[in-house]
C-alpha cells in the first residue's frame, strides 16, 4: 500500500519503523534535515516538505504536534484525492474528530498509546506499539471501509486495536494520562518549593517513578491541558476529593481506614495491569 | 565481625546477602521456616527465633516492621551486653530514636533507602543497597566509636551514606517518599471510583510507574502514616496548593504559565536525579 506519514517525529517515524517492511511510505517533515535522515534509513522511499508529495497515497498518518493537526488536515483535502483515508495520531479526540470529518469524510481519528520521554526521529523505533492500545474513534457516518483499512494497518503494528467514541476516549485518557502528569509535576513543584537538599539527596525510585511523566516534555503536558481541558479539571476535581479523604482519615489518625483504601488500590492497580503494560 | 540481624525480611535479608560473606551472621526471626531457609542459603551461621542468640554479637540490626522496633530495642537491651552496637532500619526516625538512645546508648537510627514491591526473604538479594541512600541519624550524645562501627558496614554494602538528625530525615522522606504514597494511591481511588473500563483498558506505562508505590503494601503504607504523621501531613498540604496552582491556571487557559511550571518540574527531576537514581 502506498502510506503517507506527515511529521517524522517519535510516532510517526516508529509507524515508518513498522510500516516501511511491506509498504512504499512517502514522509513529509518541516525539516529537511529529518527527511534526509529516514530517507537515509530506508524508513521513506520518498519524502520531503510539501504535503503535495502525499497525492497518491492510498492512507495519510497525521503525526504533527495536536496543535497542528487540524490545519494539516484541512491542507491535506485540497490535495489528497477523495478515496485517500486519513488518520492522525492526537492523544486528544474530540476536539479534533468532528471538525477533520467534516472536513475529509474518510477520516478516522486514531490514537496509538506508546510514547517515550524521548522526542524526535532519533527516539523512533521498530516495535513501538507493539501490545500497546491503538485507539481508534470512528463516528456512525465514518465510512466501514476506512475503518478496515486502518484496522489491518494496526494489527501489522502488533498493537491491541480499541474502538471508542471521542468523548469517552477523552475521559479515559484524562484518568490514566493526563491526569498523572499534573499529579506527579505538582510533587516536583513541592520538592523545588521546600528547598530541602536532604529530600533531594535521598529522592530515590519511589519518587524517580512517580514524578516521570510529571517531569516530561512541557510542549506535551501543556497541549494535553490544553485539548482536554474540561475532561482534564473533572479528573482533577475528583481526585483531589479521592487524595482529600486520604488526608482526613490520617489526620483522624483513623488507621483501619487508610490500610483499607491502601489495599483497594492495590487491588486495582493489579486488576488494571493483570495482563502487563 | 559477630552480626546480628532481628527481622530476615526484604531489608534483613538483603543485609545478609551482603554481610554474610566478610561476618559472622547471627538471624532471629519470629519464623522458624525463615531461619531454615536462611541457614540453608549459608546467609546466616546459626540462628532462630529467641533474641538471647545475640548475646555474643558485637552489632544487631533491628530489621522488624517499623511498629514492633521499640518493642524489641527494649526486648534486646535485657540481653545484650553494653558495648553491643544496636540499629535499626526503619523509615522514619523521630518517633524511634530517643526512645532507643533512652534504651540502649549505643544506638545508632539508620535507615537504607533501598527496597521493592516484594516483601520477605525471598525478595532479598545481594546488592540491594549498592549506590543507594543510608542514611543514620546519630544524636549529640551517641558514641563516636559506634558510629564508626556502622559506617564502616555501610560502606562495605557499596551505600551512600547520609548523616542528618531525626527530624531533617523524616521531613525529607515525607516529601519524597511517604507523600508520592498517598499521591499515587488517590489517583487508583479515582480510576476505582470511576467505574471507567476503557480508562483501565488503555491504562499504560504512565499510569502504571505513576501510581507504583501507590499500589504497594498497604501495611507499610500505613506505617509511613501512622509513624510520620505530622510531617506526611504538613507535606498533603503543601502539594494541595501546588496542584491546585495547576489547576487554576488550567481553569483560567493561562497555557504559558502551565507551560512554564512544567518546565520547572522537568528542571527539578534532571536535577534531582542528575546522577542516577
Amino acid at each position: 500500500m502506498k502510506i503517507g506519514i506527515v511529521g517524522l517525529g517519535l510516532i510517526g517515524g516508529s509507524l515508518a519503523h513498522d510500516l516501511s517492511r511491506h509498504h512504499e511510505i512517502t514522509g513529509v517533515s518541516r525539516s529537511s534535515a529529518t527527511v534526509a535522515e529516514a530517507l537515509s534509513q530506508g524508513l521513506i522511499r520518498q519524502g520531503g516538505e510539501s504535503l503535495g508529495l502525499l497525492k497518491g497515497c492510498e492512507l495519510v498518518f497525521v503525526c504533527t504536534p495536536i496543535g497542528l493537526t487540524l490545519e494539516t488536515i484541512r491542507a491535506l483535502a485540497a490535495v489528497l484525492s477523495p478515496e485517500t483515508v486519513l488518520t492522525d495520531v492526537a492523544s486528544v479526540k474530540a476536539a479534533i474528530v468532528p471538525t477533520a470529518a467534516a472536513l475529509w469524510p474518510n477520516f478516522v481519528g486514531g490514537h496509538p498509546m506508546a510514547g517515550s520521554e524521548a522526542q524526535g526521529l532519533s527516539a523512533a523505533r521498530a516495535g513501538l506499539f507493539r501490545g500497546r492500545p491503538y485507539v481508534l474513534t470512528p463516528t456512525p457516518r465514518t465510512p466501514a471501509a476506512a475503518c478496515t483499512t486502518l484496522e489491518d494497518l494496526v494489527g501489522e503494528l502488533g498493537a491491541r486495536l480499541v474502538r471508542t467514541d471521542p468523548e469517552t476516549h477523552d475521559r479515559a485518557v484524562a484518568r490514566i494520562s493526563h491526569l498523572p502528569v499534573f499529579v506527579g509535576a505538582a510533587l516536583l513543584l513541592n520538592l523545588a518549593a521546600s528547598g530541602d537538599p536532604t529530600a533531594s539527596t535521598l529522592a530515590s525510585s519511589g519518587f524517580f517513578d512517580t514524578t516521570r511523566v510529571g517531569g516530561g516534555n512541557p510542549q506535551l503536558g501543556t497541549a494535553m491541558a490544553e485539548w482536554n481541558r474540561a475532561a482534564l479539571l473533572a479528573e482533577l476535581r475528583s481526585y483531589r476529593d479521592h487524595l482529600g479523604r486520604l488526608e482526613q482519615a490520617i489526620d483522624a489518625g483513623d488507621w483501619q481506614a487508610v490500610e483499607q483504601r491502601l489495599g483497594e488500590c492495590r487491588k486495582t492497580r493489579r486488576e488494571v495491569f493483570e495482563d502487563g503494560i
